[in-house]
């Protein structure tokens, strides 16, 4: 039973430093981030303050959705996309684990972001560590 | 510049033993679950063998788009979906960090998914302690 259309819909846009250039991973940043959250969205914000640490998804919108196999910053080998981090897969879906630094409505300061100015948001999760760490 | 369409695509499917009820989160399952990528993606899971966890994203058919606040099983009381990880959410993208056990050509047999069976298989990304724990 699939009810879902498969669309991905923007709820909101992000925020940072990086135009042409953007950190290896946002974990190695320390550089203050914003990410706004559209008003028609703002509701699901609600206790979000109350998160120290915030699973952040977006839409890697300049990433090519073609390729398979790349090579990794990490050790310069050709890899599986699904063995990298590449922002360039299939379905180019953004994860960092940022930091929650404020909250004022539905705009959220964080740190450890690594995409790029004008990233479009697609989802917010709260980080457990009982959850989302072995 | 916007250069991506929207949509997602299944790269596979998620077999599991949860018909009708899935456990809260995956991390508190042991059972073994299958992720089965489709062959023309086949090439992106070079290498993923030597991940020992892998971070899953998935498409939650069944879940409401249109929530934007709900009733958390942690402690009951009403939150902002992006504060919960509610599988309601404008963008239903579930996400576990899975442990990989085995890998049999496009097969992989894990542990620590909280999926429905035939669940559409969107991203798998190597999880990587120093960039994904806080």
């Amino acid at each position: 039973m699939i009810k879902n259309k498969w669309d991905i819909r923007p709820i909101g846009i992000i925020r940072t430093p990086y135009k042409e250039k953007a950190p290896y991973q946002g974990k190695f940043s320390r550089d203050p981030c914003e990410v706004e959250v559209f008003e028609e969205y703002e509701e699901g914000l609600k206790d979000v303050e109350g998160c120290s640490h915030l699973i952040v998804l977006y839409w890697l919108h300049r990433a090519n959705r073609g390729v398979l196999q790349s090579h990794s910053p990490r050790d310069g080998k050709l890899h599986g996309v699904f063995a990298t981090r590449s922002p360039s897969r299939p379905n180019p879906i953004g994860l960092c684990v940022a930091e929650l630094i404020e909250k004022r409505g539905r705009f959220l300061k964080v740190v450890g972001l690594d995409a790029f100015d004008g990233t479009p948001l697609i989802d917010i999760k709260p980080y457990f560590s009982d959850i989302d760490s072995p």
